[in-house]
């Protein structure tokens, strides 16, 4: 790594912020070796799942670098979750420009150090550069799981039902607020969409308890209406989404209040980091002595439904008439 | 990921570029899903190690994409091989500038897949994102060993022989070609130290024949100096290398010959991706056969002593003479 004016070089700086977060963890070789060992307990195997982030692109190049840590950290985890699998450890590639301080990375990495406390998750190798861009990190997690069990995209079934952890909208509505839409909204509102935005909330405590249950998972990051989408493809089934039943938080209710046009961005905004899966629809007692168990709200959104051909393949969204429902730029509107 | 103007979206490009090189790899579930599944064979655990590179700082953004490609890919090969793992899989994430044209795209997948060929592995999982700065690649390596039998660094022992696979400093020289040095240089010293700057080669035939033989190993990818320290830093020894032993390729010892003042590049410039190792001395004779054996030239350099502190952790270089030499930016001096 060449060195920026305001860091120090590369190998202070992994012995400052980055050995000490892998401490604990004996194939990470306290970051002093090329490479780390990592093997599943008996029985299970590796869930392995890699998402970078871009400054200007996935985050706000202002927000405080912990936040932007977590981000980085959390849309992972929330992966392995929705995958059925327990979080064990993760590597970063971090690409730093010039003009960045210490205290800066002394951040991301209080960030990173908070989160390992939370998930019980250890960093055990990476890389950190100089770029001419904006910070990008790039993040691979691995977690584990027993053999053959992974939640996949592919196993929903005509018939299932279709649950979502949490609320949805909250990130997109964030989004919109820290760039100075819905001036009008009240603070406490405010201060939570944005949180929802900056920090994601990685249902680890739901998706392990899933293996078994959920027929297929995924978790909401590109938008509730495209993520089920994918659903749809890989298992070869259309959806139906009842727009009344999608859960959203009071903020989100308030926001929609203000500005009702911007109720497509709850459906197709993303980064919701809520898992998304389907079951059979007599695990309904089951899943809501989960939902009870673990404090998280898991709310049935809508069914699933044979398709003849892939262009079927997709999703039909009704509203409290029962009519179809289709949203452009603008927001919704009926045909 | 927010669309480019000349490039299809992100699910188009993994569909038509990335998929097919998913093939083979179950646990890849042809890259529809959101995570990779991978495991070790019995008795084994996975060595895991990422490295990733910067348009403008790791590589020239003018280079053929293939070329860039397989560059992200080996430095990281080059890894696993150096400690003793065979390699198996790769996750990739990838970020765009929007100038970018699907036939770069097209360029980069080609790469990837002849080299996935050429080293017996496939790509698992990844993510595609646009943005603002350069050209940037985090490759993410799985390799595979029995456990416990990575080759660390902290292994090496006092009176071991250090030994180095191939040449060393055609890499530096050939970032000074490509950059208008040496004019006077002949078309196939240029185009033979153009290519290992620009495509390294992993020595995936010798790292995992290490195993058992060698006390210490990594690949050169900071300067043989510089690495060769890393070795006396965490094995707590010192090292003394003779500089006329050190391997040089034809074409680098023309250029030497044109600049002498070049040499200070060969020791300290990196980005050779060679195996530095240490072994016993009576091992010498099975290395010689191994080197034979793979047709990979292998080379004692020099020798590993005790160290009574923490500063004395370093390494000396002697002249043909015997006499010590230090390099500054300008080339060697002797004192």
């Amino acid at each position: 790594m060449e060195r920026g004016q305001h860091l120090p070089g590369e190998f202070e700086l992994i012995a400052r912020y980055f050995a000490p977060l892998a401490k604990g963890f004996p194939g990470a070789f306290g970051l002093t070796d090329d490479a780390a060992v990592i093997a599943p307990e008996h029985g299970h195997e590796l869930v392995a799942k890699t998402d970078a982030i871009v400054g200007g692109v996935h985050f706000l190049a202002d927000e405080p670098p912990d936040l932007i840590a977590r981000k980085a950290l959390r849309v992972n985890l929330s992966d392995l979750a929705a995958k059925g699998a327990v979080a064990r450890a993760y590597m970063l590639d971090l690409m730093l420009p010039r003009a960045l301080d210490e205290a800066w990375v002394c951040g991301f990495a209080h960030g990173l150090a908070e989160d390992q406390k939370e998930y019980g998750i250890h960093l055990i190798g990476g890389d950190t550069d100089m770029t001419p861009g904006p910070v990008t990190i790039a993040i691979m997690a691995f977690g584990e799981i027993a053999v053959g069990r992974m939640i996949q995209r592919g196993g929903a079934r005509a018939g299932d039902t279709i649950f979502v952890t949490g609320t949805i909208g909250d990130a997109a509505l964030g989004l919109a607020v820290l760039r100075g839409a819905l001036p009008e909204l009240d603070p406490t509102s405010v201060a939570f969409l944005a949180g929802r935005y900056q920090v994601p909330l990685p249902r680890v405590t739901v998706g392990p308890r899933l293996v078994g249950l959920a027929t297929a998972a995924l978790d909401v990051s590109d938008g509730l209406a495209a993520d089920l989408g994918h659903i749809c493809e890989v298992s070869a089934l259309a959806a139906i989404l009842q727009a009344p039943s999608i859960p959203l938080s009071a903020a989100a209710r308030a926001a929609l209040l203000a500005q009702p046009g911007l109720l497509a961005s709850v459906l197709t905004g993303g980064d919701d980091y809520e898992i998304l899966f389907t079951a059979d629809p007599a695990s309904e007692a089951e899943i809501a002595r989960l939902a009870q168990a673990v404090g998280v709200p898991i709310t049935a959104i809508g069914t699933m439904v044979a398709a003849s051909s892939a262009a079927e393949h997709r999703v039909s969204v009704l509203d409290a008439t029962g009519r179809h429902v289709v949203f452009d730029h603008e927001g919704w509107t009926h045909f």
